[in-house]
């Protein structure tokens, strides 16, 4: 059973990272790291800061808090020699290089999405795009999102344009012709792609990505129903992680 | 049983109705009109043209035919007292004329979707819009379609636009502010309803009319597989019309 | 604006109910009642019993409480003249009968499912039952669900049952003749109508109700996200109700 | 250009291969082998039997007859060296024997599904399945299919199975403790996976293939909308398979 520190232990994020890898039975929560007090413990210690957090209880590091935050535990981490996994985003490229320059002393997984359901169906996308004429993207949201189409949507349409482009199919051609209200058809992204973006109170997170063929349509739908949905890709990366030195960039990879 | 004429009864139309009619057990095909001779008779008699139709034979008249057929059949139905169910567009108003002539002297219904579950879609979507912030549709076909969004979204997205207005529901307000590529968020129609067009080889013609609210969402989907969608709508036509003199346009009524 | 008394309102779904009724900007809490200090008062009084409540400060009593709640509830409100909405299930008939005794001096709505869109799905499957040959449910829930198939997927089929047979169509008959694995077909339940249960974790709660006829489905998806959905029908029974007597058992009448 | 043969040429089967392929524009269809002379031609030779095929016009025969008819073309590619895809199925023991015999002496493909969309579910399902704590499958076919679960569903089980068995999970318990009405948990099969058979008219093939995990759910759908779905993996086989000898069971290798 690895021992985990949660860097930003007191969000909400923490929190639930903190409840979900606990409950999985493999990993201990060893220290909850973070300026104000956590309302759950989780049998941790709670450390304030890096210096009141005893190396000798802690296998591999996990940091959902700050891009400051991130810059706090690369230096732990490397100096103390344990594996580091990061989701927080939004890193300056002064801080993404402590966490680079960490990379050559400890294990990292650094990861914007850490949902397994999305990373694969990113992956199953990319394999079946070679055997479909045609693909579209439908990507569903609750209302307070504020951005279309989302960034996940791009990147899964990129994966695919990639491995359309791979196998030697050419650029989609949309055949509408007639529009009897503009705008039906969506974002037009990478490779003629086109991403419908829905947004609706109640819903989550969602996302289909439907092929279609003669006779036939395979449909990819992943639902992101909470937060909950980072917990096994979190804890995938932490069983793969210690303090041999590599930099592993997305989580695609451990899949 | 009711027994049929059916106008244009040698098309690909007619002669699926005349399958799905009566393989439903509760009609007769009597008569199937057509210039060109039917591929299969389904126990009718064969006619080119009205004048070789014993009317004594015949309760009610089916036309998917052509604008000059309804003119043909509509003129006969009105001679002859019979009930008249017309699938057939695209007519002209001096055609329309002669249809809302002859139901000034038998049953006449006309409409331009016959399939229960899209009117039921439609009444149903009617009836959930006072109840919920926002809604959307989805409409996805064929890629051999030229139009978007369909002529059936559209009919959607005013029902429902009218039964928010008569809840005293506002327009809705798009909550994106950013758009990372423009025209994910579709069609901008009545009342601020998003229209989102997908065309996919395989598929045939689909609807998704998409409710959300405080954590909950209430979704109506309707898949129309092949043209044997017509064949109940039809017979609830054929059911409910005789020689009594009226005009009933579009099916919502008789549901 | 009306203002509110929730009983319960420390609990989770006091503390939702309250949360997500003033958010809807026209109702205001004015009293929290509950044995323990609830953790957010949004802007209303705590009263840590009904003696504490200023009953001229109270339109409506909100009570999702426990059954020894209600009994206190609706002696209240039958001695204050305000009308009260009952969410609390599991009343003894004697409790009960403390309700109906309320609800000959004031009005009173009771209901198990505040959904409106449970609600609606449920309507909208009994409208469609008669238009087509076959009809069966699927519900979808987390793997902590003990029980299957799910209350309200019971109570849906004995909806459309009683529609079907209404329309005089006959019981369905399972066309399935060879089984591989015995059971695959479902639970079989009122008029033939199969429910089908899944149960993963991930899942909320979710139902789809499918017709089949010729050509065409029809389905009805209705899923619960998080227990804010319970907010608006909560919302459109304290809208509705006041001190006139009488006994809303339901809300299906309200739509 | 490949020139194909097809065998079994003037069936439903085959003129739609005939037309699917044709339309791909990779390859033309030189001959069409049936003891009936087939509706369409598609620019092919009618041949009431191989005797009558000129072997110089043929790089790649297809086999959608009868296990009778494969007997036939098998003989005859191998001793014309010519690649062989074969569809029919329900082959016995010593017809199998002709076919692998075949196969030391040309290319040969052998599937029971050619639809890429089935055999991808597949694939993708086994990916899936070390990553997600449950999963159950959905099948939805027309209710004259008279068996339950289909074999489609079945083979997606086992190699499901066999996937998390690779993976080190365990066998699923199913979480009910209480049926209201038996049966509503579905066929139990290998490995504790569930598979629930809907059956409704209108309704073709589809399958959904769902997994759970904390907050997420990963959800594959196969639809085959008519026969036409085979026509992409025939040709893919056509295009991989030539005289060299070999033996393709499954056209999951080609993807």
């Amino acid at each position: 059973m690895k021992a985990l520190a949660i860097n930003g232990g007191a969000g909400r994020m923490g929190q639930t990272l903190a409840s979900g890898l606990s409950a999985l039975g493999r990993f201990s929560i060893a220290a909850l790291v973070d300026t104000r007090e956590p309302a759950e413990l989780f049998g941790a210690n709670y450390a304030s800061s890096w210096d009141d957090v005893d190396a000798s209880t802690i296998d591999v590091v996990v940091d959902f808090s700050s891009p400051e935050g991130v810059v706090a535990s690369a230096t732990w981490c490397a100096a103390h020699g344990k594996g580091l996994v990061i989701g927080t985003t939004g890193l300056s490229s002064d801080q993404r290089h402590v966490v680079d320059d960490a990379a050559t002393k400890v294990g990292v997984v650094i990861a914007a999405n850490y949902s397994l359901g999305a990373v694969l169906s990113e992956k199953f996308a990319a394999l079946a795009a070679p055997y479909f004429e045609r693909v579209e993207i439908i990507e569903l949201h609750h209302d307070k999102k504020v951005d279309a189409p989302s960034g996940t949507s791009i990147a899964a349409a990129k994966g695919i344009a990639a491995a359309r482009s791979a196998a030697g199919l050419s650029e989609m051609i949309d055949p509408t012709v007639r529009h009897t209200v503009s705008g039906a058809r969506g974002a037009d992204t990478i490779g003629g792609i086109k991403i419908h973006s829905v947004r609706l109170p109640g819903l989550v997170a969602h996302q289909e990505i439907l092929f279609g063929g003669p006779g036939e349509g395979l449909t990819i739908r992943h639902d992101s129903f909470d937060r909950l949905s980072f917990v096994q890709g979190v804890a995938l990366a932490a069983d793969t992680i210690d303090a041999t030195p590599r930099l592993i960039d997305g989580i695609e990879s451990l899949i």
